[in-house]
């Protein structure tokens, strides 16, 4: 087991798991669900995303959710940006973190921000530099890191490649995204090793979706080669466009159960990340599939 | 990674998974369920339990259910067997291995049982002497090894002292029972430090429920310090009497899923499974939890 006892976890359910649901909240429903993360003690929130309306409309109010947050001092706030135009107003709505995101796959890359990976690079360049001259840290998501939903199993130096390239570009931190939810431990291996010597495992994020059940158990695995920061989402909100009844991303519960009973610090308290859930599953009138969520009221003796 | 790559899966859905279900199914649907079982290449399937009726209505017709199914020579058909009573149904049905239960929390047996831990091995000690003398092999399961849902949590010494009275009486293999799904990885470690000396981890069989959504996790501690065998049921078919919303048994699904694509072998097809599983969530009109079953139609690509 690593020395390194503290976690830290990322929660992406107002972004990743709100993008994937059929319902669009309200303003007033997304700042409630925020402020209630934020009181749970995680150490930083994904409040949004600053791509194009029409693209993610679930997402389209990023300015009015990021004014109407309360911050805390503890917590940092990030969004997704896309170009220049999404850094202008992520940079008015005083954001304390960019994310960008590009992919492992060609084909993933193409469907989904219609850009070779190469164009995404590119279009990436002025946003970082921009970030880097006015000292806001910048996180690069690389999608399909194990699979794609469209070309199949992913090399894994595709992804050291598409890292190497992200670091060049000037990012602070890689955020290695197992997208679709297939992964098991061994892929959480191979995934590390082709990382070997350019990026140590500590110096990552692992974003997990639990569609098949897998991604504890994965996150295990990357606890035990070293990884110490995590992406989830409350109740594991969310889902999985290429899996329509599947679960969503790992849930934050179930994450910070493992982990506080393990030994590990998460900052966590679990009794407010349910405050957070039990909002955001009365605000989408749908059960969530997280299972420590799910078992509440059940707390173990 | 241990060398020995054969997993053997004991499908205990229709028995532990029916019998937290509020719906009594019908002699046919659950000989359908237990025929599809046997399609699936599980290695064996608990049927039912000779328990008195009175205490589990569920499977009251056990003797009709063993009349009926269609035996395969490759999968071992066994049953709870709570005494000399059941001991004698459980022969005349011709049952290939029997199931004796005691737990390692004196007020769980007591609650459970209506037996203190030592009145439940005098009640076996017969049962298995029968057992041994028509070489009919005995599994013995302890509850609660890591926590009691009345006690808390459980000294890995008392699983020890029970594992070591039960394999003086003969029985042939101990399935280590974490009956309320609490466990994370390092209190598998801990119960099988408990049993160094006693029992190698690759002689027991390991029983996970997902309440909390670390059975798999907990699986692969398992496999890691070498334990090849597992209870898991269809579909995550069953629940927690204490978690009323909870998930059940690890989804046979779901450890199938994981194993496979570690390159271990279970000889178990997910296909044939999934026809089990979809048959007793038609039986129950309820959706079942196991991941795996729930993202089904959205096979990796």
């Amino acid at each position: 087991m690593p020395d390194t006892k503290q976690i830290r976890i990322t929660e992406c359910g107002p972004r990743d798991g709100l993008q994937n649901e059929a319902t669009i909240l309200s303003v007033d429903q997304k700042v409630a669900l925020i402020d209630l993360l934020s009181a749970s003690g995680v150490a930083e929130i994904e409040v949004s995303s600053f791509v194009s309306p029409t693209w993610v409309p679930q997402l389209a109010d990023a300015e009015q959710v990021f004014a109407r947050i309360s911050r805390r001092d503890s917590v940092v706030y990030s969004a997704l940006v896309p170009n220049e135009e999404g850094m202008r107003r992520a940079m008015d709505a005083k954001i304390d973190k960019i994310a960008i995101f590009t992919a492992a796959s060609e084909t993933f890359s193409r469907k989904n921000t219609n850009a070779t990976i190469a164009q995404t690079l590119r279009r990436f360049e002025p946003v970082v530099a921009q970030a880097k001259d006015v000292d806001l840290p910048v996180r690069a998501y690389i999608s399909c890191v194990v699979t794609c939903p469209y070309e199949g199993p992913i090399d894994p130096r595709q992804v050291r490649d598409v890292a190497s390239q992200l670091l060049d570009l000037g990012v602070d931190e890689i955020d290695l995204g197992e997208t679709i939810g297939v992964a098991v431990p061994t892929d959480i291996d191979r995934l590390y090793e082709g990382l070997a010597g350019l990026l140590e495992p500590g110096q990552t994020t692992l974003h997990l979706h639990d569609t098949r059940g897998t991604a504890l158990a994965c996150a295990l695995r990357a606890l035990q080669l070293g990884v110490t920061s995590f992406d989830s989402s409350c109740g594991g909100l969310g889902g999985c466009p290429y899996a329509p009844n599947a679960a969503g991303n790992l849930a934050t519960e179930d994450l910070v159960y493992l982990c506080n009973r393990m030994g590990y610090e998460t900052s966590v308290d679990l009794a407010a990340l349910f405050a957070a859930s039990r909002h955001i599953a009365a605000a989408l009138g749908r059960s969530l599939p997280g299972r420590v969520f799910t078992a509440d009221g059940s707390a173990p003796p």
